[in-house]
């Protein structure tokens, strides 16, 4: 399916998740009015209740939820309606055990969650077919209907259940065509692997090959986007053509490729969860894997939303109250809210939807707070949504098809990202792999980028912009390589580091010189590399910092130093170096440099604009409006006061949406200002 | 079962556990004369092998205990005779493996241990009931039997086997009538959970539902009770009226309901076991579940042991040389043996039972080390027990009948512990969950008790006393909460917590203003609380302290503050408020305090006495004798001598038994010393 | 079978593992003449690819080897082949599904690395006959060969398979006779685990009885041994007298007693991996079971080999490049390979072999690295290699079979090593078990004998050595126990530490005075023994130390104390006592001194030599070779140049092979340097 054209909505929408058949005492009237009240204009519905939808086998209840669309219209809300695929009802799990998800290790997921069910069974797609044609059927032609969500957050597992194996060897099969090829590939005489028939292939579960697990996670990341775009080609046929296609995404999902799976929507939604308080304003004292920490987490969040589709996102969910379960509660100190809304605003979202509504008083959600907490009152949380509402309504005009800027390409890839979780790079402690290493190495240069003032865009492929970083981007087949050269010769400065390079499309070590396909490219070379037990000393670009995690033995070939470490065994070589090919540079970084250094080799690469800033908690970000206006976006993190410099006159988007002289702009603690 | 009166031996039972038939080399007359010499008149036998009782399927040797009950009788000394039902013999679960219990997960438990059988089975009980038949019925009318203990430390698993879960839809089918109510009370539209029938529920093993949960907890520790309760009604046919009915209770146990299950014993047993050295003496470097740690922790235990009945109770077992494990032996300090003693007398203790005489030298407890060590010598531990033996043989008259004195009454609800299990507050090290976050809040207030002089009695309901406290008591019903006002208004304080009354009897989040039906006797309101990823610095009642873990967003609705958070966000809000109501006054707590503010709520409220104390390394308590003498009991639990004042003239009970002039009373390390 | 005299080559083996059949783009020539540059003269072949040598069941192909020998043979090099036996095909497991491992719990270890069979199969021992038939029929004749190598690293897993477990009472009921025995020496009255007949055995996975555990650990050991006595009489049908016969040995293996399995082959060889860079150079920043750790680790590694014959061995694998999982890339500093090389030679090691020579670009092991990198370029590990290749080769003559030195005999024992992983002295936290208690407690004496400048060997019995020392020998039967004490009467000087001979021969604890057996000898006596959980200050011989883990309480029955704790009340007890008996001595050593006192324990013991040294950082070993000749072996282990002393006139063996003068002999950075 060819991506349509950004939807043209005015001004932000402001939503959030309404599930008003959960509550105890319902009242649909109160409730609506609180939400528009606080200027909310778009509601989400349904996603998680097929055994409210169809409480019997083949028996369906649909009426119920009529009251909730006529009421959002009634207020000029639209609704955003979900297909309950991802929530199998009882009756469901227990006419058929066998759709059980089967994880590693042969353990057979229990029902009692969600998304427990192989999705790829024919039998669940039957269940599935019915029950999406009678919600979808009935009330997707409904005028306050603004599109249609499909599933929720797909491609929790890696589905192991044996017809999904026996998949697997025929996909195999159609891709590598006999089993000699496979043996050659995966070089499979290793270890008395190879085979004489598919059906000989080992399962995944004691798996140890690289190549298999890297083709393993490609075809589960095939089977939850096949899903998708079997209920998009499915709905599209039974609602209003103009209805939005999407799907709320969880970019941490294992079996997910995003871009691959977004072609099949109309528009990307997506999770943007971070952890509020202290680990929004600095530093997190905490990491969780679900959620982003510090404003740069925030920032790649949407900015990887943006990429999905190269196109502007609905932030289907994102945290009102406190998300975290119940030993975490964080709600958010005051004016977060809004400085997440801005900065997500900035980077190109169309939709800020809040998850959700009321807090629940059971389930396994009870400490994921909502807009409401259990008391159903407004509170300090409702009135700071209020309030933002109110501030982006006004603000509409302006902020209506925004594109953000990008200064920085990150070149981002599945692939690598699979290889490095199964053969990862870091460690946690200095002894056990660490398996999101190809994040952390990511985020280390995305902060960098950030620390440095620049903008970035997640690419897929190469893109002409200013710098173009490249982070342990180790599964590089030949094609790209040579993409990566032209960008360079036309004037493009490419920033790539360890692992970068180092693999083929199949995760395999290439056998010739690292960094192989890039060694003349980088003007250098390395035959060795080394874990850095503890942290080693790097100076470098007029900055004292560590290194970290890695050294790759570098060998210059061309290019000249810019860091050093400072060490009997590794001072032998440079820890980074730059290169310059044809018009454009070429730095690479054989290790995992500290926060200053890092940002300091994208300093440079800063560009003018109307706002400059000093402060490290200050971010700025710019984007250009459908009038072709650029807004500027500053964010205060912390919980001092700071100022920024109008380097023009400007008119204030925010606020007072008054005019601004040049000079200093004051930013009140956890403030955000945005001028045009 | 109504409980019977308190047991009226004279003094102190001083006991122990002895197992003739483990050792290699018995020597029957020697253990007994030893045990005489050390004043032990009670001992506990039988209760841990079936296979020898019934080494055939339904071939019984009962005659091989008969010497023991024998030699004891004719030294005086009293028997506690056990059904074996705990310890199934080899040749049972080979004729029945479908008795093994399965575990959450459906891991079926190996044999190899004990413990490892559903109990509820029909099965299992016709074996057992034909072997407590043939031990009780054939023992129990020996001169020598005290009483016989019923099974042994009950509720050990959460019992999964199919069969038990079928009964759980059954009993969820008596208590909600349709499966309807059971769908809107547990608000199973949720994630598509509703019911149609009670074959759809889904097993406890995927459960995600916090009001499932708390219902299969509740049906399993009802499991325990029937089991215990069964045993007790069949042993009462077999033995002569007059001999007690126990059971060794470890208060850990997950499906154990203490209050419940001792309604059909005529006494409490209870294991005390704590971790010597310098865990007793002050903070420990070291805590393990099964273990009390400092001397708050031993006091807890006892008083939880009297709170079962509200009656004296028996410590069945506590540790002589060194419980814990090859890795973990703790042999206690000279004294503490005695200290340790004392302490559980001052608090309701009529026996004092160690376990256990003999250390084994095979088995899995080779490391649980008894009065005598592998070398089956008598050694420094034999010596301090037998010194022990004779100063509680002379303090006879004294300690008959004690009833322990108490200021503040703490409500425990195994109901709040079992749903904070399952959603706990605090979190272990910033971010998982502590699933032990009931009894640590319980704990802080406890020790806070402790340290402000008070005495602690544990009660289900309001009771009149000085103070009562509410720690996380979570799940409260709208009644109880009356009577929590009734208590103030007559003139009580009231110490309650964050968690307190958040919940309803189904663990749901009430849906009103928190703290719900407390709100307006507490005079404060919260709509929002926070998790405190960091302590905070905290400051009231004169003290400089940090608040932990957790934060209520305390409004005054009438109450005065106490304690406020040094914080640019939290320090809005109160930490700790006061509020007087008719003649009493409540104090909420909204955060974990430090030690010191905790123990500063209680110490206006510690009463004047016949002793008076200074140091924070020494506890005074006191109890009533039979004669209605109040003794009081000092204990300094440091390695450095201190000194309590006597207020008037007093006699010593402990020691020389002297009369003592009213001043400076010594303590030397590790010293004990009653009067009265 | 009878051990053979040491295999007779002249010089140092010098080789590499050699996966032809691995590489993409074999280049055999190419290959075997970078070979023979860096003097590489063996090379190790063919024992993981079962599936190359029989691809389909039944269908061989075997000349695929046949250039590679003979490649071999052209430039003068010998060639280990292997069976490939540890490395099932993929047909073999589809086939025969039911050979899989099943391990402790139930789990079938899943298909996908290697050793996942249960070998005892009879079903699997066919496949193996034929296959070792072809391989070694074929090519076992080939004149290149130099031996055999049996299977490869055996013993990985305890095998739970039934036919095993039902293997294990037949073997149980041919060693106690009759279950009434067994009741009786492991106490099976304890928790009613008395049997009436063998089948009511429980099986391993819920076992909780020690004398079970160490009973099952023996049989497995011994299953592990008869696998490969197996096939060393089916090869020697096959192959001519003279082929060695061997297997590669990774000692930390639970299911291996080396000196038993030794005994059916004619040369021990293993695996020496190390963690090099700063984990060689001092305390290791890191630790991980499978590498030694720190030069004691390294030379406790030889140590082990040389003791499971008695004999110079080969080290069949050691690392070039670096080797532990893509997270830990570890290759050495310059000088390190030489200097472990020189190490392993200095300990009785007649071959050293990298492990492997090409890094292969796929499989589990991508990143254990080889001499080559992924690039298939020589690069600094190569030159490493080669320099000292050309090294030994001048050697040759002075390192011809070379005896090692010993002034400390180590007592080790399988039984004891079992006994304390099941039942360990020692915590890891404070808290959990160390189940590596014993290597830990031997360890720390290795360790400390090493600082003191002695030269171990590991004896199995009583040897005359001026120090024995029996770290943790806590299974200690009564007859080993009266060598001891004829060892000492004769002049030797015995250490021996907490726990040695606290239990018997079934791991059970001893049933008298510790420490029994040796009570006497010892001169001690203790009833106690405490668990320090906290190191506590120890003094004596002149140092101030500290007692970590443990403290026996020892009675003095004869002995001098020689050390003390600091404590109020671990200091009533001496930490560490000494005996004098006969002509000789005992020290007792009742906890797990730091590294400063272990090592004075054993300083006056130091013999005087050609080469003296102070620094820590340089050790000293000797050997005699084949003419009589004493070799000096100095090693600086730091970055930081040192020196030694001759005492006499010397003439280089390494380097230049100069004659020297008496006086200070200069060490570089990780130098080595041998004289004569």
């Amino acid at each position: 399916m060819t991506p349509s054209p950004p939807t043209s909505s005015t001004g932000i929408r402001f939503g959030t998740a309404y599930y008003w058949e959960y509550q105890q005492s319902p009242d649909l009237e109160r409730d609506l009015d609180l939400m528009a009240r606080a200027r909310i204009d778009t509601i989400r519905v349904g996603e998680s209740v097929w055994s409210t939808w169809e409480p019997r086998d083949g028996e369906f209840d649909l009426g119920w939820l009529t009251p909730v669309l006529d009421g959002a219209h009634e207020r000029g809300m639209k609704v955003l309606l979900g297909t309950p695929t991802y929530a199998v009802p009882p009756w469901l799990q227990r006419k058929h055990p066998e759709l059980a998800v089967v994880r590693a290790g042969g353990h057979r997921i229990p029902w009692g969650a969600r998304q427990e069910v192989d999705f790829t069974s024919p039998t669940f797609l039957q269940y599935a077919e019915r029950v999406i044609r009678q919600v979808a059927g009935h009330h997707g032609g409904h005028p306050a209907v603004l599109g249609i969500q499909l599933d929720n957050e797909p491609g929790l597992h890696l589905i192991h259940n044996e017809p999904v194996f026996e998949r697997f060897k025929s996909w195999l099969a159609e891709r590598y065509g006999d089993v000699g090829r496979l043996n050659d590939e995966w070089g499979l005489a290793y270890w008395s692997h190879r085979l004489t028939c598919w059906d000989e292939l080992w399962r995944p579960d004691g798996n140890t090959t690289p190549s298999y697990d890297l083709a393993w996670r490609r075809f589960q990341a095939e089977l939850t986007t096949e899903f998708i775009a079997w209920q998009a080609a499915l709905v599209r046929e039974l609602v209003p053509e103009d209805r939005e296609l999407t799907t709320c995404l969880a970019y941490q999902r294992p079996a997910l490729h995003d871009a691959e799976l977004s072609k099949h929507l109309t528009v990307t939604s997506g999770n943007a969860y971070y952890l509020p308080q202290d680990a929004l304003a600095r530093d997190s004292p905490v990491e969780i894997t679900w959620f982003a920490t510090d404003p740069a987490g925030l920032l790649q969040t949407a900015d990887r939303m943006y990429a999905s589709r190269r196109q502007r996102f609905w932030v289907t969910e994102t945290n009102a109250g406190s998300i975290a379960g119940s030993q975490l509660n964080l709600p958010p100190y005051d004016g977060q809210l809004r400085q997440a809304a801005w900065a997500l605003v900035a980077r190109g979202a169309e939709m800020i939807s809040y998850w959700h509504w009321h807090t629940l008083p059971y389930g396994a959600e009870t400490y994921w707070g909502g807009i409401l907490g259990h008391a159903m009152r407004p509170g300090r949380v409702y009135d700071e949504v209020a309030a933002l509402g109110a501030e982006l309504e006004r603000a509409a005009g302006d902020v209506t098809g925004l594109t953000p800027d990008a200064d920085a390409g990150f070149l981002y890839s599945h692939e690598s990202k699979w290889a490095l979780t199964f053969q990862p790079p870091l460690t946690l402690d200095g002894r056990n792999p660490d398996r999101d290493s190809y994040e952390r190495v990511l985020a280390t240069f995305y902060r960098g980028a950030v620390d440095a003032g620049l903008q970035v865009a997640f690419v897929s492929q190469v893109k002409r912009l200013p710098v173009l970083v490249a982070p342990a981007l180790y599964c590089l087949a030949d094609e790209p390589a040579l993409e990566l050269e032209d960008y360079v010769r036309g004037g493009g400065h490419l920033v790539m580091t360890f692992r970068t390079g180092y693999a083929d499309e199949e995760a395999r070590a290439r056998a010739e010189v690292a960094p192989g396909p890039l060694r003349a490219l980088a003007g250098v070379r390395y035959l060795e590399y080394s874990t850095l037990l503890e942290p080693v000393p790097l100076h470098g670009l007029g900055k004292r910092d560590v290194a970290r995690h890695w050294a790759d033995g570098l060998e210059l070939e061309g290019a000249e130093p810019l860091a050093r470490y400072d060490h009997h065994h590794f001072g032998r070589w440079p820890a980074i170096t730059r290169h310059r090919v044809g018009a454009g540079t070429v730095t690479y970084v054989g290790t995992l440099p500290g926060r200053e250094l890092t940002a300091e080799l994208f300093r440079r690469q800063r560009p003018a604009g109307l706002v400059t800033a000093e402060s490290p908690q200050v971010t700025l970000h710019s984007a250009v409006n459908a009038r072709g206006e650029r807004l500027w976006f500053a964010h205060n993190w912390s919980d001092r006061e700071s100022t920024v410099t109008l380097t023009a006159r400007a008119t204030e988007v925010t606020g007072r949406r008054q005019p601004l002289p040049p000079g200093p702009l004051r930013l009140a603690p956890f403030d955000v200002r945005v001028v045009k």
